[in-house]
């Protein structure tokens, strides 16, 4: 029971993609790239409303629309290789990263981004 | 121990000071002023804040700066009769309401909210 091969067989990372050197690159940039454009946004649409603010409540909706953006984006961005192709999934359905940024993954890996991004798409739908 | 008398005895709001009609007429013009006045604020500072929004570190600021407005907003203004005079006393003291505006309350309302003002400064001092 305690002999190598039994652990092996256990290792449960046994399954995970491994990222090369340059997959690492580019995947670093996508997802820089993403996360600047969304935080881009939020800064766009938190000025935007803070201009618009007219009454009390106003600011409550401003407060309560930077503590959810902040809460989505932390949960979205998670820059671990265990979850990239599920992160670069949500980002692609979400129209926030095109396939272009992806070029120079491996084609398994696009095949799950892209599979992810399906899944998200159906399951909204 | 069940007589009328022995329950009076310990009602616990026989020392609070009775406002008067025309007093909470005067209180409640006091208190609406003052919070109309800091919420005003509030939203002046807020969309001179967003207007200065520069990086995403700029937005949680302002996050912060509104979650904690809200919240101070919340405590500090609580119209009850049993808490007034601590109220308008906090709110002398941080200069959102002037003396002027109290007129018309009893001097021993005054005296206290005045009471509670000095304690505040002496307090911060």
């Amino acid at each position: 029971m305690s002999s190598p091969s039994a652990t092996q067989d256990s290792y449960p990372y046994q399954n995970e993609p491994i990222w090369s050197r340059s997959e690492k690159i580019v995947a670093r940039a996508a997802f820089d790239a993403a996360l600047k454009r969304e935080l881009q946004e939020v800064m766009q649409e938190a000025k935007q409303m803070a201009n618009q603010i007219n009454e009390p409540a106003d600011l409550w909706d401003l407060e309560h629309y930077l503590t959810h953006s902040r809460k989505e984006i932390d949960r979205k961005y998670e820059y671990k290789y265990s979850q990239l192709t599920q992160v670069f999934g949500r980002l692609l359905h979400e129209q926030r990263l095109s396939e272009e940024e992806l070029h120079g993954l491996r084609e398994d890996k696009l095949n799950s981004i892209r599979s992810f991004a399906r899944f998200l798409s159906e399951d909204a739908a």
